[in-house]
């Protein structure tokens, strides 16, 4: 059973900074997401994208900022249950709370904060039929640890930035790579499509177009997937088969909580904490509804925070806390480390 | 008369911030401050401070992020007046305001929002008699403009990083660069001090301390200082005296604006849109206060954005606003510039 002082469910930009946040407040945080890495919709849908209105920056990459949050929080030492989703949620006698992902991993937790984004991202699975018999046994619908396609022959279905970059990336990993899209034309950066262009140029991607993976087959493991193309039909010996069709945002397990929806988003008190209908578990960012709720990174950032001391006052009954600013009384890590503005030093000019 | 859609008072960062959030919405801001430059606290208090709790900056100088700031902002053309205080407000038939500053300039404006931070910094006066006289004659609380002491004979009194900042840099503008301090120690960054040692040595700063000046000569114009050392009285021909002995913060003309105050800021409603008892007023900011205000900069962005939101409500009624991303939508400033993502391409690969 992992325990924590507040456990975030989703690990976007929202659920990140409010790390900090209770850092500074001397509360441990972990958190848990779908997706294979930190940093939500920005690490896996448009880490190349820029953003232009983050306070103080007049434009940032979003796999920059996450690098940044991540680096901002690291002192705190947040632990990640990564690659799951947060399924049941129990709240204890106590007032405490159990919270089981979909793999069974456990977390204990005094407060929850629900920092889903939109929601959990979803593949959009092609249909094929039998295509859930071999999932995890062959077919992968994201790269969680390119590791894992080492000398592997693998297939790439989509059209799009994810399986373009993912087959450059691949083809020095990959024993074999083939891309197949069912269009001849395909949708990404200019970069990215130029180099497939290269690459297959050289002969390390295979390229089947227009075409569709329409069978699976294999017996414990994905063998062979059949192609589909406009005159005739293949079959391909592969170890993996990835579709990279998009992702699509669900609320998923969360909406069956007891928590009051509106709208596809979780019902929270903006008039104070962020709190929703369940005393001890939180709303803040892109899932959370308010009257003039606006769905911005920088509106996240401040329900994260206010979500923060209010957690420090359920848990820390009766305690005053004094706030206190970062440039005056400086940053205590967890990990031992101190960060703080030079002192001004007294001294006597002869 | 300067006219515009929203007047800010305060031009430190949540006021800065706002100008993005109006200008995304089409709208212009026009700002005010009783400091002679932008920035607030940050500027005037701590620019070489760093903070450390700024969403996405492990650490950032203050004075760094109010550049950054102005750079994020100069697209949508904010207007300033600078160096005057807001003191009179006059709300028009049609809901519009009109604001007066102490020196008379009139600004009309559709809102107001006032992001004065802990409020109007004066400066402390040291005890002095007639001192008052002289005001603008000779005597300068803040130097706004280094050009005005060129040539000149200056004495400055304090013994805090102002003091020692402005005596560096005007020892290379003046003619003479006097500091006067009631202690012979120094409280300062280590650079200072030494550099202000360094210069004394040269003979381009001369130093007298401990001392204090007790009284000021001059018929229309400050002419000389009086300066009371331990066992001797000096007077001084001077063109300027510069008093740096620190700022307090002070709600000011603000509170007589008929706003609900508590504690000494301006009670808003923060369950929607941060606007106080007086329709088409809101307060941002520290200068606020609500029910688990924290007094953050990260709070104010939001403060501002969710503000800007509802002035647009305001001044457009009916008028349905969709809200974009600025990673999808791009940022047209009023200045003609348009910043936006790469688009992806449509291309085939042959």
């Amino acid at each position: 059973m992992i325990t924590t002082d507040i456990l975030i469910i989703g690990a976007g930009p929202t659920g990140l900074f409010a790390v900090f946040e209770a850092g500074l407040l001397k509360m441990k945080c972990h958190l848990i997401d779908a997706l294979p890495q930190p940093g939500g919709q920005l690490a896996e849908l448009y880490p190349k994208k820029p953003i232009f209105d983050i306070p103080g920056y007049p434009e940032v990459l979003a796999g920059d900022l996450v690098t940044n949050l991540m680096n901002q929080i690291k002192q705190f030492q947040p632990g990640f249950t990564l690659g799951e989703t947060a399924e049941t949620i129990d709240k204890q006698e106590d007032g405490t709370f159990i919270v089981t992902t979909n793999k069974g991993t456990q977390h204990h937790a005094k407060a929850v904060a629900i920092a889903g984004g939109l929601g959990t991202f979803q593949p959009r699975k092609p249909i094929i039929p039998n295509i859930e018999l071999f999932e995890e046994k062959g077919i992968e619908y994201f790269v969680k640890d390119p590791e894992q396609f080492r000398d592997k022959k693998i297939v790439i279905a989509g059209g799009g930035d994810s399986a373009l970059d993912w087959s450059i990336f691949l083809s020095e990993v990959a024993s074999s790579v083939t891309l197949v899209h069912r269009r001849n034309e395909f949708r990404g950066a200019l970069d990215s499509v130029e180099k497939v262009q290269e690459l297959k140029a050289k002969g390390k991607i295979s390229l089947i177009t227009p075409a569709e993976v329409v069978a699976l087959k294999g017996d414990e493991h994905l063998q062979s997937v059949t192609i589909e193309k406009a005159d005739e039909t293949v079959s391909l010996d592969v170890d993996y088969f990835i579709p990279l069709f998009g992702l699509t945002p669900k609320l998923g397990p969360i909406a069956n909580w007891g928590l009051e929806i509106e709208k596809n988003a979780i019902k929270v008190n903006n008039a104070l904490d962020y709190q929703t209908n369940v005393e001890g578990i939180y709303a803040i960012g892109d899932v959370n509804i308010y009257p003039g709720k606006l769905k911005l990174i920088l509106c996240g950032f401040h329900e994260a925070t206010l979500m923060c001391q209010s957690v420090y006052n359920r848990i820390n009954p009766g305690k005053r806390y004094v706030l206190k600013y970062t440039t005056v009384s400086g940053v205590d890590g967890f990990d031992g480390s101190r960060k703080e503005a030079e002192k001004a030093v007294v001294k006597s000019i002869d």
